[in-house]
């Protein structure tokens, strides 16, 4: 293996998806850490928190009372980033001034929502048998579904949902009040992501907008697409992975996980369908079972691998809920992982000066991460609550 | 002003720097805060740490002693990210297979220095008077200039600077192995921003590689400097900046400083050249000693704004080491400063999940971020130690 050098050398290793770099450095593993620690995580939790604002039949920060959910639950954020109804920003004309050249704005519309994992406070993820993922996978699909422009072509095979005046799950929720072009679902776990709550929840924000992240993917895709004869770069990424394995963590017949070639964060994943799957709607019940398991998986062995409730962001990239053939059939269901935690649960990796200025840099390579995960499979350290 | 009611409605903003996006949400401010909370920086630290590892007349990790030395003081990290000297890796030959075309990789070398700005263990530069802060500029001028390839433009105008034997200010060290192509300036200060040691000190990482961040701000630069018939992009930002004042917390005949328009932490600041400066060898004395004021108002200002050691990362921008003539001709000397702070010495912004998986996210707008930082001015709220 030529790679192995890789092991001891720092190099720069190429993100296909994002066109970017990142400064890989092995031996920096032996710096000893004296900076900031996070908190270990040992809080006790009640199985219903009366002043949680998520728990079923509380009363939330603007006095909606939450029904008695029992499994997910989704609401409007009470602070959302995006509205729906805002005063009109129109962008002064471009006449070639030095003010319209370099302050450009222009106004986002949109909505965004929570969703319980579950009824009850002190759970996460990690402590979900894959049975109970499911309900999560099958409301972000309905969701989605919800909020898919009536002309894509993924409408087709999508089971139709209408929100009212059945809401989700029997939950009251408005129709959107326009058509949205992209979704982000995701989740900030533990307090080190800036999660405020530890009620197992995660966030879906759609916008008018197709924010930088998906745009940046959507465009390599394309291209990729388009140069390999209609091959996925993302799909044709998992096969050569499943087949190496150096890299896998985890994977079924749907799914392939594991620490990308060019990750960032110390014990990032990602997890890639193994057929073409363009979004959620794409999913039938074996990929959602397959997903979950996945899930499920990933962060058990996250909070095995240091012995702690491992925080991360996690995030599904997938087709836009409106957009041209092209960019819907480029899209590849995906999700990302990215954990801060480096060297145990209370030293993290930061990406600061350097990172910032410059380049992202890692210490551990993605080989030795995704094999430390690789062997901490199994039951979840901890009793189940 | 059509601008006036961006102060209200969700809005992105355009980067020309960078060529990317961020989400403002100006009613967002009013979100309760319940997650994680930094540590207040109350700590009293003596003069002289024995136990530093930057302390003059200190022994380091690797047996080092420093010298007693009264200004700054250079030395390469004991624990650099990039070596000079390390074994080969040729990667594999192009074949077309996937392995080729998905796993790319490139060795990097390089060298990486730590300088402290003080002999004092506990000042910071916002307790720096400017006329202390000019050598610290004059130490990364000689680091910079040691390392300019010879063929350079810039390596006429720069004061010959020879490493060995007299090293910089007189410390001993190495002549560089070989000719860099990049060399990233920046300082990590606080335990919120990784940093491990309270010491005085910044990092100086240069490698045979441009850097990720450079390589994007450059060929932006480039194309602008094409389009526009040779202007310097930040040049004419910084000329509108201090035409319109909105955004300005701070300026000198020789610098701009404020909130950039497009910027996406909560307070973060810009310094731009209002002249064309390539680098830090285009610096005359008076450019030194403009730079070292704004470095001293803005460090001051925002430990004065929530009365704490305001934690942040900053860089420097400018000209790479090597590099075509239009890379170097379309370069323009600027810092960036990213501090996480949002509320208060302990409510940081994370960018988490949406702003990883989707688009940085902001909710106070430059225009009011700067503001605050225009009225806090004057003496450091601190007694000077
Ligand atoms: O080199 P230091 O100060 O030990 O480390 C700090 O700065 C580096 C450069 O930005 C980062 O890679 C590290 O994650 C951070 O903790
Ligand atoms: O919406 P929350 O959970 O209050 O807030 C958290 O997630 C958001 C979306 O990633 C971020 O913008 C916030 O900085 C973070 O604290």
């Amino acid at each position: 293996m030529p790679e192995a050098i890789l092991d001891d050398i720092s190099h720069r290793r190429y993100n296909p998806l994002r066109g970017s770099w990142v400064l890989v450095s092995p031996h920096r593993t032996k710096r000893p850490w004296q900076g900031q620690k996070e908190a270990a995580n040992k809080v006790e939790l009640p199985n219903h928190d009366p002043s949680c604002y998520l728990c079923p039949g509380n009363k939330r920060a603007q006095g909606d009372v939450n029904p008695k959910y029992d499994s997910t639950f989704v609401f409007v954020n009470d602070y959302s980033a995006v509205r729906e109804q805002q005063a009109e920003y129109e962008p002064p004309a471009q006449d070639g001034s030095l003010a319209t050249r370099l302050l450009k704005a222009e106004s986002t519309t949109g909505k965004c929502y929570v969703i319980t994992f579950s009824p009850q406070h002190n759970v996460t993820l990690a402590d979900m048998p894959a049975s109970a993922i499911v309900p999560v996978i099958e409301t972000w699909t309905k969701l989605y579904t919800s909020h898919l422009d009536p002309h894509s072509p993924l409408a087709k095979v999508a089971k139709p949902t209408t929100m009212p005046p059945s809401g989700i799950n029997g939950h009251l929720l408005d129709q959107p009040k326009q058509q949205y072009r992209y979704m982000q679902i995701f989740e900030n776990k533990g307090q080190a992501m800036g999660c405020s709550n530890p009620h197992p929840h995660g966030q879906i924000w759609t916008t008018t907008s197709l924010p930088e992240e998906p745009e940046v993917e959507l465009s390599n895709l394309k291209q990729y697409r388009r140069e390999q004869g209609g091959s996925n770069l993302l799909q044709d990424y998992a096969e050569l992975e499943s087949e190496k394995g150096e890299r896998t963590v985890f994977e079924n017949t749907s799914f392939w996980a594991g620490c990308p070639w060019w990750g960032t964060w110390p014990f990032e994943i990602m997890v890639i369908a193994k057929e073409h799957k363009r979004a959620l709607v794409d999913f039938d019940e074996q990929n959602n079972e397959d997903l979950a398991e996945v899930i499920a998986e990933i962060t058990r062995r996250y909070d095995n691998l240091f012995e702690t409730s491992f925080p991360y962001s996690m995030g599904v990239h997938q087709a836009p809920l409106s957009g041209t053939k092209e960019e819907i059939e480029a899209s590849h269901f995906h999700m990302h992982f990215y954990p801060p935690l480096l060297r145990s649960a209370t030293v993290r990796k930061f990406l600061v000066g350097y990172e910032m200025m410059a380049e992202p840099q890692r210490d551990i390579t993605p080989e030795q991460a995704a094999k430390r995960l690789r062997d901490c499979g199994g039951a979840l350290y901890r009793t189940r609550i």
